[in-house]
């Protein structure tokens, strides 16, 4: 090490302008603040690993200021940088954090961790999905829109809960397969029944879990890809429910299983139930070559080996076709009935190549759609199978998951992260995501994947309300799962698919829900506006987002102690969001922010 | 040995008179053949052990027969013997034969088997009951007489077969234990809609299994006596059965689970699931001495060691007044709601007091009432904790359920038994059995607990249709399980346990039942007809009921083979019951016989 300063911090725009992620072609400054007399070289490594170019940087002036100007032509993609200092024929490398979350480095004798810099073609996300809401429901759980109660089509040898709110569970063999499925028979009629309801608490997307024919309860074991499952309703059903949802400015969307297929379906046909000659029933089957056998027919690739998921090869001609190309594919068909988008389930295993296309016929079917993943990391630098993953950088998806939103919400609001962390982790998604991806994420606290938002924070109502602020003020778009509006609780999987509580739902936690979307929906600011964090000694979350000339400040104390803070540079009118109160300025240089134990203000001002 | 002829047979009434068991009072007359100048003596045990005889017998004459007459006025019971032969200072012993079948006997040197004598106090048995045909309902598994298909009330954390004709399965967790109970949804509705279904077969009995609140599909674990369970209907469609039965002049019999009750009950109250206070709850509940704890309050006899059925201790005072001797007791409230009998569960689990306190009241209700025990081996003889069981001396059953039947049939008819060692066993009963208990065995070829008939004969029709015939035409009442009669199929439970098939019955086999069942409804004499097993060299089941003047003759060919058979001392009219053919006499001496493989005749014939 050089007992020296050596200095970049990624997210201040005098060391990296712009900030973030850069649309191709544009240039990208990046400064590095070395007080020796040293050699400064920049190394920057393309994601594919196809380019390693070490750039010698000019010192400005002999200000100690090494700065340099990259043209992002040829580097769309991943690329990772970090700087070479040669002093006296030593080496010292300056890169990333430990973490490796942008902002701040450090100094590395060897092996340096490296700053990400994504490069993307740039494409629009349609607005009616960066600025709406999203309510996603599991089908069977959500309503039984039938008027007599009745369950349409139960499947063979299945079994119907006996009450609607009685306890989810598997029956499975004593292998731990499941052996007979379980529903509880909610259906699209009963979607279409609850729209207004929907509509009512503020959401305008709706995203569905499977719909199309399969065995099971959750329908990723796709029995026939282009029919609506019997049990959850027809094809008119469908129809009628896009016509409704269009009727109150809401879109639909559908989840896309495409990695795998159902065991028991027309393709595979492994128990004859479908009239079709299945991959499993003959070599001489169209759908063979669709799936990967180790040994014909009963040892096949299968989605994390349940063998009642086989996978398919996804760059099969004929399955592309069937899904994607043709005039009538899986893809075009549900978009032409109504479908604005699809979630790509386990994007991770599907190859590029494939997404790409089924992108590119979106857009041709509607350009207006959206592309939507299925995945737990940072998806920008996303590895899987060995290879970078390419979902950003303009020919793939608009948005992911965020499941490390929901991660780093949880952790701080229970205590096992700071706040400072808290900021850091969001910090280095908003550096590496293209913008539009960034502000198209998905902010779930919770799905059908994983525990209850509720039963995560201990069923404590007021860690729940600074879950919802921080999900409905950060950028990117709300998810709410069906029923944590209500207080549904509920661990891992089959538990956090218990029935949507008609009966007895939650309305002080349903208050809650429609306040601050509410505040969401009202605010153009939290919809658009740029994204701030503000440090503190007081260890308080506080962020700020500012659009025209308004700002919202958003500040959560998720401690058990009530925190006294002092908001600066809001020098004209402010209030609270939350209680329409006008905040009183002192001196009009500061206002002092009184939060309570668990407390959150979201302080609207002029700028 | 000696080597010399000595000879008993007590099936022949020159050995034994009268034929098995004997009324009190009435003197047995014994004999036995010794062909040297010995010391016979009779040894005579009673049941209970209390008494042993050792008593001389004189010689008639000087002819070899040893013969002795005995008062039964004391030996109301059980009681065994042999005879003990002194010649030249040894003994020689001559007892039953090894099988302890009856009949002929053989030498023993020591330890000879014993005969069976059986004495009792003689009580007719409802001529309903024995001259009747009895059609047994699992209730959940028969109709569900909802217009609507509706499924009354489902149970809190239950399911519901997706359909009718699924099959049925245990919902058990890794330990064996029912997590889940199942139903299909059928109920006394139900039954009363298909009453005019179950007369048409000729049934004018029927007998449900267990029909009490009880949370599992069997409703062997009662959760409360005075409650009809809710999925099964109301205490209204109880009453509405019985009084549509009765117009139709057929009678219910009810299932009484009396040795346990559900550890979820209003006695025990496990879970709180009831507003009583439970002997689970509290060691101040009324219920507590109900129940036998070994360590309070979770270690507690069981049946079977099910830990959700906790034994009764059925001498409890308290217990007896509620079950039995009050006014509103149990017994009490179901007979005068209209039910004709109580078959009693696990009748050996029951003290012999308690089963004669119920038989008293029953008595007592309606003294055309009939007390069934389930009892799986000869019940006149039967030991269970070490006693010998005392259901045939007079106070307690009416009749029991012949399992030793259905088991010589199956192995009879299936080959693993000779035809001789078939009506060895049923002689067997027949001599240790009171005449009105044997001509009131339940003769079951399948129930809830075995596996189904025409399963256990690999759904052979021919064979089905010689079980069949045994059992319409062997004294005893007739039970047909629900379904048999038309093709059902399983296993041991639950596969015994399926669903009618409204939509799909065999209609093939159920017309043999109703031919056959229609046979035994028309003739007096299968159903009050005494009964002789004939010998014969062919290996042909034969047997004859005589009654007035009339005659019939049943010859089973359980071979896979064509066997001719003269049957002789038919002199006058005669014909086939199953064609109504006329029957060729050959010069009046025989008739020839025909019989194809798996063949059976009845043949009427005037004495």
């Amino acid at each position: 090490m050089i007992e020296s300063s050596i200095f970049h911090n990624s997210h201040d725009l005098s060391y990296r302008k712009p900030f973030g992620a850069v649309d191709i072609g544009k240039y990208v400054s990046i400064s590095i603040d070395v007080d020796i007399d040293a050699e400064v070289y920049l190394n920057l490594i393309k994601f594919d690993l196809s380019k390693y170019r070490k750039l010698m940087i000019k010192e400005d002036d002999k200000s100690n200021r090494f700065n340099i100007e990259i043209n992002t032509d040829n580097l769309c993609g991943v690329n990772n940088y970090y700087f070479e200092i040669i002093y006296n024929n030593e080496i010292i490398y300056y890169g990333n954090n430990e973490d490796e979350l942008g902002g701040i480095g450090k100094q590395y004798v060897g092996n340096p961790k490296t700053y990400q810099l994504t490069v993307y073609k740039e494409r629009k996300v349609p607005s009616w999905y960066k600025e709406g809401i999203i309510y996603q429901i599991f089908v069977d759980r959500f309503c039984n829109g039938n008027d007599d109660g009745k369950i349409n089509n139960p499947k063979r040898n299945s079994f119907i809960y006996g009450n609607w709110d009685d306890d989810p569970m598997y029956i499975k063999d004593e292998h731990g397969n499941v052996v007979r499925w379980d529903f509880y028979g909610g259906n699209l009629r009963g979607i279409i029944k609850k729209l207004s309801y929907i509509k009512s608490l503020g959401a305008s997307i709706i995203y569905m879990n499977p719909i199309f024919e399969a065995i099971s309860c959750h329908k990723y074991d796709t029995g026939d890809y282009e029919k609506i499952d019997e049990m959850f309703g027809t094809e008119e059903d469908f129809k009628a429910l896009c016509y409704e949802a269009k009727k109150l400015d809401m879109k639909i969307i559908l989840d896309g299983v495409f990695s795998h297929t159902g065991s028991d379906s027309k393709y595979f046909n492994k128990y004859g139930n479908y009239d079709t000659l299945g991959a499993y029933q003959s070599k001489e089957s169209r759908y063979y070559n669709w799936y990967r056998f180790n040994e014909y027919p009963d040892k096949y690739e299968c989605w994390w080996g349940f063998n009642n998921q086989p996978n398919i090869d996804e760059l099969n001609e004929d399955y592309i076709n069937y899904i994607v190309k043709d005039n009538k594919s899986i893809i075009s068909k549900w978009m032409n009935l109504g479908t604005y988008g699809w979630r790509l389930d386990v994007a991770d295993e599907l190859p590029d190549e494939f997404i790409k296309i089924i992108k590119d016929k979106m857009l041709n079917v509607n350009n207006d759609s959206v592309l939507i993943g299925e995945v737990w990391e940072d998806a920008s630098n996303k590895v899987s199978y060995s290879k970078r993953r390419e979902y950003f950088f303009g020919d793939e998806l608009d948005s992911v998951t965020n499941y490390p939103l929901r991660d780093v919400i949880i952790k701080c609001l229970t205590g096992s992260i700071s706040t400072k962390y808290f900021a850091k982790r969001i910090m280095s998604l908003y550096e590496n995501y293209p913008i539009e991806n960034f502000y198209s994420n998905i902010n779930l606290l919770g799905n059908h994947d994983t525990e209850r938002i509720f039963t995560m924070l201990e069923e404590d109502k007021e860690l729940l309300k600074l879950a919802i602020t921080i999900q409905m003020t950060i950028p990117g778009v709300p998810l709410i799962y069906y029923g944590d509006e209500v207080g549904l609780t509920g661990g891992k999987d089959p538990y956090n698919r218990k029935t949507y509580p008609w009966e007895s739902p939650n309305t002080e936690i349903l208050d809650i829900y429609k306040r601050l979307i509410g505040i969401r929906n009202n605010e153009e600011v939290l919809k658009k506006g740029d994204f701030k964090f503000i440090d503190n000694t007081e260890g308080l979350i506080i962020y700020k987002r500012m659009y025209m000339r308004e700002m919202i400040t958003i500040i959560i104390n998720p401690y058990n102690k009530k925190i006294d803070y002092k908001l600066i540079g809001i020098e004209k009118l402010a209030y609270d969001l939350i209680d329409n109160n006008k905040c009183e300025h002192n001196n009009n240089k500061y206002i002092n922010i009184e939060l309570n134990k668990r407390e959150f203000k979201i302080i609207k001002s002029i700028i």
